[in-house]
């Protein structure tokens, strides 16, 4: 692996102020606490002085202003990030100094998803320090990065940072010029997407062709995307119940008591092209007739601890304003469970569908069972597996 | 990269015909086609003859329950694949042979979610020769594999069908398993996950767990994925300008005539964890006093070509029985123009809000567009990136 050297250089900054196209800035502040100033590198041809930027981290403020009139004789500048309003939560963002821990960034010359998503997979392994801040982690995503000019500013930011640069530049040079930057600035990197994409290319005997997503040359809209805009537009309309009449059109059914995730599962599933429909169990009121008229092999229930359940709609009904009354039904340890074992009943008393448990499981865990089980059953072998052809 | 070569092997099969743990199957046959037989490798100890597994390909049927009658004297086994329902639409499937082109499996010890994504990225490189079937690929996904017995099956079918493996197994020894069984029998492989865990422990300094998705020890639901739960509840309820009253509450509000993207859009979005509403554009109704109230960096403006919307439009009306009348309305070029126009005139009124061409992006390029710009007015400089702290 590549290790890597802290750089000190010094530049002198230009006398112009006009924003250079290829400005690089430091990770966002919490806008909670008082953010400690940051660098910020003008133009193509600066890097800040290290020792600097250390001594700006440990949270000594530099005014912008004064700053700008004095970087003509110096050669670093200081911003302090505007404090962001509130009014929405940040996404994504949490208490704790943004430069503790060690940052990632993640480098693409298209969306950049494939990048985010390998990513965050990859820190699933590291769960066990995050979650106590023995190895905080922060990273940054570039996408769109089309230009080697950008991507040297990053590989500079990077160096300056200690951070780790993981990219997905399918655009061969793109590729060199980022394994060569890194090299030549000392900032340890991977190339995330090209073990992939060479695999393939052996195994096919063609090449790839190194245009990222939105060239020209690149066509993303095809027969399977528009599918998948389909199965996401019924879905949406099938949410809670609606329009039973159509349950025959669905790939798969939900059927399971309010807060089993029967929502957000649905729309995961969508966005891989399923038709999903969800049928709410609730005490008292019949399911509908049109789902035990349907392919039983399509329906799928969903189960949770009651305990669980019970903390996941307080917290709802909170975050609803429900009236104190009516959380308390809602809520209640009692009621909650009679609810589950009424929808404990209307599995026992259909078999067929597979109960699938989502306590402590997400989304996409519950996801990935309820696609294996449906496409077991449709090839008739215990070996499941998803197939697609291209 | 690793070659492969076939191997021809010959075992007896077993007398017993009780299901063994671990059958795999072939691809998935198209339902529409007689499907040609498939060989159905049985227990852990066989592999069929490659020879009599070409023949099968080249279209000869052969009884299933014969055959099992006959397997004990020969030694290979063959499926015809049952004739799937066609009430719903297969998802993925398409008209064409799946013997045809070469096979990718995909194989995960956790849900497999990296692995797709990252397939389908690396196979965006080869659109051009995919789409007219220059090198047509068929993928298959086989998630939850965390038994070595599992995967050596996997990876001899793949020796069989020629397929090459790509794997997420970020337990070890399944991956050293994975990397010497796909060398013993010639498969072609790679570990498309490992780099970059990798580079991530070395950046931290702290060793990968090794536990995958959905084992003890592991706990995917932290606050961030509560939030993603919350954001995807927040922007199902405000789809299509339900609730303007909330509009403050989102992060993202979306502006745009009816068929520019908004819902899959939004719900996308949703998923990486922003309250998304959405506001429809219509002639002659007037947008909500809210939307110009709430903080206007967040609102984004869609448009489409004209020509491209009017198509998509027509087909929304086929899709929904819109009857002749309505439908001409709805997709009349002379009215989708108007509209057009007059949504253009709202962004024109509001300079603040950035407009974003949808035509021919996919949903992912769009979104990604939305974000840099979204964070980049956050932290108030030109080197957009996305920044989340762990």
């Amino acid at each position: 692996m590549l290790g890597y050297k802290m750089i000190t250089m010094a530049f002198v900054y230009p006398q112009t102020l006009t924003r250079p196209t290829a400005i690089s800035c430091l990770p966002d502040e919490t806008p909670a606490t008082d953010p400690p100033a940051r660098k910020l590198p003008r133009g193509s041809s600066q890097l800040n002085r290290w020792s600097m930027a250390r001594s700006l981290r440990s949270g000594r403020r530099l005014d912008w202003s004064a700053q700008r009139k004095d970087s003509a004789a110096t050669n670093t500048v200081s911003l302090i990030q505007p404090a962001i309003s509130s009014d929405d939560e940040e996404v994504g963002e949490d208490d704790g100094d943004m430069s503790a821990g060690k940052a990632i960034y993640m480098v693409s010359d298209g969306t950049g998803w494939t990048a985010e998503h390998s990513v965050n997979a990859a820190l699933g392994q590291f769960e066990y320090c995050l979650v106590d801040r023995g190895c905080a982690v922060n990273t940054q995503l570039f996408s769109g990065v089309e230009d080697v000019d950008r991507l040297i500013e990053i590989i500079k930011q990077a160096a300056e940072e200690g951070a780790l640069v993981l990219y997905t530049l399918v655009d061969p040079s793109m590729a060199e010029a980022a394994k060569h930057g890194c090299q030549l600035w000392g900032v340890p990197s991977a190339d995330i997407l090209s073990p992939t994409t060479e695999a393939i290319a052996t195994h096919l005997g063609v090449a790839p062709s190194g245009i990222p997503r939105g060239a020209p040359g690149r066509n993303p809209l095809s027969k399977e995307y528009f599918k998948r805009i389909e199965a996401i537009d019924f879905t949406i309309k099938q949410d809670d119940g609606a329009l039973p009449q159509n349950l025959n059109r669905a790939n798969i059914v939900l059927v399971g008591v309010s807060r089993t995730g029967k929502t957000p599962l649905s729309i995961y599933l969508a966005q891989k092209g399923y038709k999903v429909a969800n049928i709410p169990i609730v005490m008292g009121v019949d399911l509908p007739k049109t789902l035990f008229e349907i392919n039983q092999d399509k329906v799928f229930g969903l189960t949770i601890n009651p305990v669980v359940l019970q903390t996941i709609r307080k917290a709802r009904a909170k975050s609803l304003g429900f009236s104190n009354q009516m959380e308390s039904n809602y809520s209640d340890m009692e009621h909650v469970r009679q609810e589950i074992e009424f929808a404990n009943r209307i599995f026992a008393q259909n078999p067929v569908w597979p109960v699938i448990e989502v306590t402590g499981k997400a989304i996409e865990e519950t996801a990935a069972v309820i696609l294996r089980i449906l496409h077991d059953r449709k090839k008739k072998c215990s070996m499941p597996s998803i197939s697609k052809r291209y």
